[in-house]
């Protein structure tokens, strides 16, 4: 619906004066439309473009320098009247012959006819192209039935290179035809749109369905199905134009997918990802496409992808410069081929130990770490109901992925015959990138800090494991502001610190010491119950875990006690 | 809703590999986010910006050269990881130090403080912006708690400008420090948005109200008021803003207007004529503002105005050239206050007749149109509820407007001292540009057809009068496509042109043969109730007409009337 509206019937006045105050260096309001600020030179074709409002950028958004010379703006979704248009033609005029442009519905063809009518009588040469794009509008027997939609775009934009580029009418206009003969375009729609002042959609689309070839005002389209996957609507698309291929057509192409207002530019790059493969598996090249929003529906849902099939001269004038508010590009002179990117990455390179003792202190960190992702990963389902009281539940998964990835670092690390420091480092870091959430930054840098104390020449000591796990304490600590007693990690991590070093002092073995320390540490995890969050995210939700542990802390607890339990075995060993 | 998703935990990356396929140009992926494709100069400062996905353009559309070297995106609504950032801003760095800028949320705080720290110790010289510009996020006086929001691009467009020129890192930092502590954001939400996979929105905003200062990912706002017209919602965003400007802070400022998603273009230009004034009334100069979407939340509903109060140097650096996906501007070395731009038009120009016969003539034609104009507006309700049948109801509305305007132009005209020709024309073009619809052009069309079988330089006679209602009829024929019996004006002109004609060759006075014509013309408009519509709009809701008359065909058989009696009334005097 739309919110911001005022008067009904001065909505699209206001919109054109709004808009000709942002864009001002671009375009000059006059009554019922705009001209370019700076027009072409005397002589040259203009390109006067038109319907009705509602559709920004389409019809307004295209006049500037390489494209439209004027646009005439009707009331929303209603055809400019031919006065209007009659008037601002004549200001658009610059000697050269007018094109009128616009898409093909029977109120638009109506004034435009009347205006190039009498345009010709006041002695302006005046041609009419009239976008016929929309292939699900009739069938292709019936070419000139067919409605105008995002197609207006690369016509229009092409038609106004071709006019910049000093060419006669009679040639601009065989351009253009030329242009519309090879731009087929089809759409979806998700669900309608509601006209400025109304309560109630235009039109709807059932929840949970998309309506093939719905116009944009809400026209009959001629299918309805389910939702369906980006891949799934992506073969729709690219198969249907595909199939309408204009004869003798040649393989280079540019495409425009087009949001219609409340289809978002995410959703639009992720159904463009899914359309390339296509494009590209049918032999086309695909040149300086574009997706986004170039003629919306007010707040409609739904997109259409609209291609046209280049050749040289229609090459050449898509990738000249222009300077509008919908388009604005510098000359395309080199390689502007659409498709996937590789997601590059340099492999990681882990330093070599130059000890066998560095060396097995590596393969013990590794091993560490592959317990913790196994029992992380047992823990995952259990750690999710625990989180799900205070939070969004989506810790286990978050502690899983994250050790998962730490594993997997770690056994490179340890493949390339890395020492303890640089393992654990390694597992740090992949920890951070895979684990996601706060806690997941803090575990890694918290692990990362611990690695400091690392020598990547030695087995760790006692020593080394006292000052590393203080460290980490220390890192997690001014990262997340967080203190005993505040219901987080660290009411499990501080137990686990002070009774390793205090176990340590009392002259335990590295393995007892840590037991008992992974001992008071579960008992400090368990009565979190009885704790109230304070910080973060969970404090909103304080109440509901009100009886229940933290998260985090049993996940710290439980990690402490593999812990243990690996250092008792290798101790054994 | 998301409505093309596929899988929800691959839509962000999906989303960006989408992205960079189409600004290629531009943006080159890499793991987590995207760089420039044309790196700056070595020893150049690196600006990395990023946050969560799902705010396109924030944060890859603001790569590009003159704004950010890159862009690290997280997941949905999430921090990106601090590998992520780290990996990115390696990769960024061109040795000339790196800030890193992102939004004040605490995940973001939390990732990139844990990546400067790495990069710091690596020897990366790294500084930290995080924007604070939403005032409704915390009081003035606890400015280091307020959120970041649509700020984000005034600040970093500021800093990737200073970058781009060639300060040195702490010069940078300085210019984005200040610019971040100059620039104040204010916004209003009318609905929530979904995240990619759910069925129900992330949050609500009840039906009919708006939600003052309600964060980007439903954080929670301030107040809630009923929807608003423009120019109060105008004046609250400018009021809140305004009041808190800082300290010693100049009078020229940029403003940007912000559309979350759903929240379209056409309302943001509606809201933006309301804004201006304000500004301007407070005494500020406006340069190069911005209206449309510059950070969205997904399909959320709702707009923020942020304004950036400009010194000197922030002005250089706001108006230097920027090319990137979200803003594409070039050097702006002009004049670039914004103001509510004036819609001139030349004043219309009546010949004047030569003859005193001629001059009589337009009264007569004038007299006419006042005439219709007042019966027309006396019969726009019930005309109205004709067309409701089968049409939109807004007939009567059309009619009356294009009469009124017909005689005003006409009466303009005529004080000009034109012939009949010359104000009937005038009559004809005001029509057609203030009645609109179909008919609008048809009756301008005709009536203009009509006018050029008058000489403006005697008084019509009959000879004229029936050649000009036989134009006009085959105008509207030609234009109009109907013939009799299609339930349409057609039905009760053919009548009215044969009778006159008929009555003429009877060897009638002007006024009895238009009278008999204007009877056989009312008859036969009210006959239309039997037939069934066969063209246009009126088709598709033929049944609903059943047993009506048709609307065109009722008001131009009173039209008709109208004129007998005016005719009679003449020849009488």
């Amino acid at each position: 619906m739309t919110k911001i509206c005022g008067d009904a019937e001065n909505f699209a006045t206001s919109a054109l004066r709004g808009f000709a105050s942002i864009y001002r260096d671009i375009v000059q309001p006059v009554r019922g439309g705009v001209v370019r600020t700076t027009p072409g030179k005397r002589g040259k074709v203009a390109l006067v473009v038109g319907g009705g409002s509602g559709h920004f950028p389409a019809f307004n958004g295209y006049v500037g320098e390489g494209f439209a010379d004027a646009a005439v703006a009707g009331d929303v979704f209603a055809s400019p009247s031919t006065q209007a248009i009659l008037r601002i033609a004549r200001e658009a005029n610059l000697g050269g012959g007018v094109i009128l442009g616009y898409g093909n519905y029977a109120g638009d063809v109506l004034n435009f006819s009347i205006a190039a009518e009498r345009l010709r009588a006041e002695g302006i040469d005046t041609r009419m192209i009239a976008t016929t794009d929309d292939i699900a509008s009739a069938p292709a027997s019936e070419e000139n039935r067919r409605r105008g939609t995002a197609g207006d775009l690369p016509v229009f934009k092409i038609i106004g290179a071709a006019a910049e580029a000093g060419l006669s009418l009679d040639e601009v206009e065989a351009v253009g035809r030329r242009a519309n003969a090879q731009t087929r375009s089809f759409g979806v729609a998700f669900d309608g749109c509601t006209l400025p002042g109304e309560r109630e959609k235009l039109f709807h689309v059932p929840k949970g369905r998309l309506a093939l070839g719905l116009g944009v005002h809400g026209e009959q389209g001629i299918d309805e199905l389910d939702l369906m996957r980006p891949s799934e609507l992506a073969a729709i698309l690219c198969d249907r134009l595909l199939k309408e291929a204009p004869a003798n057509a040649g393989s280079r192409i540019t495409a425009l997918l087009n949001g219609l207002g409340s289809t978002k530019y995410e959703e639009l790059f992720v159904l463009w990802e899914a359309i390339i493969p296509h494009l590209e598996n049918a032999g086309y090249t695909v040149i300086a496409p574009l997706a986004g929003e170039y003629i919306t529906s007010l707040d409609m849902a739904g997109c259409s992808l609209t291609l046209t099939w280049l050749d040289e001269e229609l090459e050449k004038f898509w990738r000249a410069p222009v300077n509008s508010a919908a388009l604005k590009r510098d000359e395309m002179a080199g390689d502007y081929r659409a498709s996937l990117p590789v997601l590059t990455e340099a492999p990681a390179v882990y330093m070599k130990s130059l000890t066998e003792a560095g060396r097995k202190g590596g393969r013990c960190v590794s091993s560490m770490m592959t317990r913790l992702s196994a029992a992380l990963t047992e823990a995952e389902p259990a750690l999710g109901q625990i989180d799900a009281h205070a939070g969004d539940g989506d810790h286990g998964q978050g502690m899983a992925r994250g050790a998962a990835a730490a594993a997997k670092a770690a056994r490179a690390a340890v493949e390339a015959g890395s020492g303890p420091s640089t393992v654990l480092a390694a597992a740090a870091d992949a920890w951070a990138d895979r684990a996601g959430g706060t806690s997941g930054a803090l575990w890694g840098a918290g692990l990362f800090a611990f690695s400091t104390a690392f020598d990547d020449s030695a087995v760790p000591d006692a020593q080394s494991l006292s000052l590393g796990l203080r460290r980490a304490m220390e890192k997690i600590t001014a990262l997340g502001k967080a203190k005993k007693g505040d219901k987080t990690l660290m009411d499990a991590l501080e137990p686990l610190v002070e009774g390793f070093e205090g176990g340590l002092r009392k002259g335990y073995s590295i393995a007892k010491a840590w037991t008992e320390a992974a001992e008071a540490s579960t008992l400090a995890a368990e009565a979190t119950k009885d704790l109230l969050p304070r910080l973060g995210r969970a404090r909103t939700h304080g109440e509901r875990s009100k009886g229940h542990p933290d998260a985090g802390a049993i996940s710290m607890a439980l990690c402490a006690r593999v812990i243990a339990h690996e250092l008792s075995e290798q101790a054994v060993k």
